[in-house]
């Protein structure tokens, strides 16, 4: 397949593997290597066979990664290209016949008891824009080896949810015990038996603060949350990394400590490359603020350009965007379109620019509403959690 | 079936056909049939077989409804459960093959010329929440007979719609002509060449101060839009009724005069039983203040229920939606709830109640910004259009 040939087709420019070299400002910028990334279509796992092909990375049969632009410019990332990343096999459909008859158990609450789904809808209802953003997005953008999918930019979407707020679900039990400082939620996974529990099981602990915009989540996108992306129940914690939005989720607990999964204990633990993980290192929990543009990506005509992408600040609004066509020598303001769906969700921003044929280095900076500046790179770390660097965020544009 | 089998199936709840009562207030409800409606599976035509087969009612092959339930509790209403009514047939597949490439002429501006979808798409990026609703919504709850589907609540969804303003087009373009009054908008359905074109063109005018907020629209909840939806291109003109928001749209022009097709000059107009449609009625342009109870539905448990629907205000703001379980005879204020995604979408409103067994007549009355309150019955008009009355949107619940 020659480049035109892959111009015409869906793809995404990766901003990694490039030459470094310094722009006037001494800042180190990625040269744009013109690597194309294009869908892989006709192998989407049954479990999510309803996926939209064309837009789909698919890395592994439980990761399943998002072409760049193919998240759209509407804020809400459609279920049919929204990303997955599974780390057990999901459930048989069996769990979706009779949705309301899902049962989960509250314990670390003054009265602990299981209830149905059906139960708890009669306990609240709350929807909540947010993103869902795998720990290792940006993977694929550290120059060091590490496990795990080698993801870009698109192990990230935006959906909205519904469903029963936690808070409602705790105080309806007599409040969480005294002492509890997190929520743990446990996955419905099956487990073999013959591996031992926390080796394997997806289970996490949040700081007990995040259950107050927590909701066990029924809906995504105005349908009924499929399988593949946690239904019928999953746990959403609002601008926490993917995986503390547990799947499935069949225990919700207050507890004093975290859990003992590997998961907890050293997975998602945020450390120098070589080291082991171990629980005083920081896990992945809130994100941090990040942006990447969607267009235009590696070829676009000369004259007026729309610059645009995605931006937001985690568990803090996002407030401001700045778009770099130099590389990041010289910055500009874009604006913020469309509606605002809350602090936890991204924003679509977009720079009107005129663009004279040549090459240029496009690229954005977000900063949120505590002044949290996006950085301009992400130091290695050794699972490769999360590269937010405007450097090899940047897409190599040549204009026409 | 019997009722039980029903119950737990999908289906909606029809609040028309029963017996009138007065209500201790004198307000004349409808007492609820035990008519349930099951989605009819299996015969969902091609161009619209992606669809979520047991959330549709299918009319006909161009009219297809949601299960009153199906819409969700989001906000946004799912591609996959949204109704569809297509005027004509849809174009085939080859109108998204490439979709950029689609052409639209641009009349009654200064510099009148054709433009492609990708040219388009540099002028400018507009996201909004919009109601599409059919005229026709609630046809099913008059009394009489009108021509047209027997649509009960689901012709009506909320989306996000993405896309380039029509005002940053025709200021491209040198602006609108002096006298312009209407922005006319074609469809780009193929057209019989035997019938004479005004008969069947689905060719809409609608007052020229709606371009402000309308969109030339290629996204619908993040995705492309499906041609079931009026992809690749779609006007979308918030607030209005679904016949202005005309599909495949391959003509905008700012005229002096509305269109001379049928379906502007005599079609969706309000006028009495018996009458002929004419230019002096009124033409179904802005919705009007409307809401309805989405659960329950038929039957529920005692204790704890929680009632919830959807409420919007056509091109204002909905303010207040108040739920009577009385019929009309008492009301409590309902309260807001999910993300405000702006004055064209609705909004979800829930009210917790404590529910003794019994017979309940459920339902909901909403006002707007401007005061204007969901009337309690609709007058019946010759076609059928828009039943709002909060006295047949009632629904019927058992409680047990």
């Amino acid at each position: 397949m020659n480049m035109s040939t892959r111009i015409r087709r869906r793809h995404f420019l990766v901003g990694a593997g490039g030459t470094a070299v310094l722009g006037a400002s001494g800042a180190s910028v990625a040269i744009l290597p013109a690597i194309a990334q294009d869908a892989q279509g006709g192998s989407l796992p049954s479990y999510a066979d309803w996926k939209n092909p064309e837009a789909m990375v698919i890395h592994t049969e439980l990761t399943l990664e998002t072409v760049r632009d193919a998240i759209g410019t509407s804020v809400v990332t459609s279920n049919d290209v929204f990303f997955i990343r599974n780390n057990l096999n999901p459930p048989s459909e069996e769990v979706v016949q009779d949705r309301d008859a899902w049962e989960v158990s509250f314990e670390g609450v003054a009265n602990p008891r299981t209830m149905t789904l059906g139960e708890l809808k009669t306990l609240g209802l709350e929807t909540v824009a947010t993103i869902i953003q795998c720990s290792g997005n940006g993977r694929g953008l550290f120059d060091h080896d590490a496990s795990g999918a080698p993801w870009r930019t698109g192990a990230a979407g935006c959906a909205v949810w519904s469903g029963v707020p936690v808070r409602a679900v705790a105080e309806e039990l007599g409040g969480s015990v005294d002492g509890a400082r997190f929520m743990t939620s446990t996955g419905g996974e099956e487990l073999p038996e013959e591996v031992n529990r926390d080796e394997i099981v997806v289970e996490r602990s949040v700081p007990l603060e995040a259950m107050e915009n927590a909701i066990l989540a029924f809906e995504m996108n105005g349908a009924p949350v499929p399988i593949a992306h946690g239904g019928p129940l999953r746990m959403i914690v609002p601008g926490y990394y993917g995986i503390n939005n547990v799947k499935y989720v069949r225990t919700v607990a207050f507890t004093e400590e975290e859990s003992t999964a590997d998961i907890q204990v050293s997975g998602y633990r945020v450390r120098p490359v070589g080291e082991s993980g171990a629980p005083d290192q920081p896990s992945m929990w809130d994100m941090k603020v990040k942006s990447w543009v969607i267009h235009p990506l590696m070829e676009t005509t000369s004259g007026r350009v729309l610059i645009y992408g995605v931006a937001f600040g985690g568990t803090n609004p996002v407030e401001r965007v700045e778009v770099s066509t130099d590389g990041g020598e010289t910055w500009e303001d874009a604006e913020f379109t469309g509606p605002d769906l809350g602090r936890f969700a991204w924003r679509v921003f977009v720079l009107p620019a005129e663009l004279e044929p040549g090459d240029y280095t496009v690229t954005s900076r977000a900063t949120d509403s505590q002044g949290n500046v996006q950085e301009q790179t992400t130091e290695p770390n050794h699972r490769a959690y999360d590269y937010a660097g405007w450097d090899r965020l940047a897409v190599g544009v040549t204009v026409v």
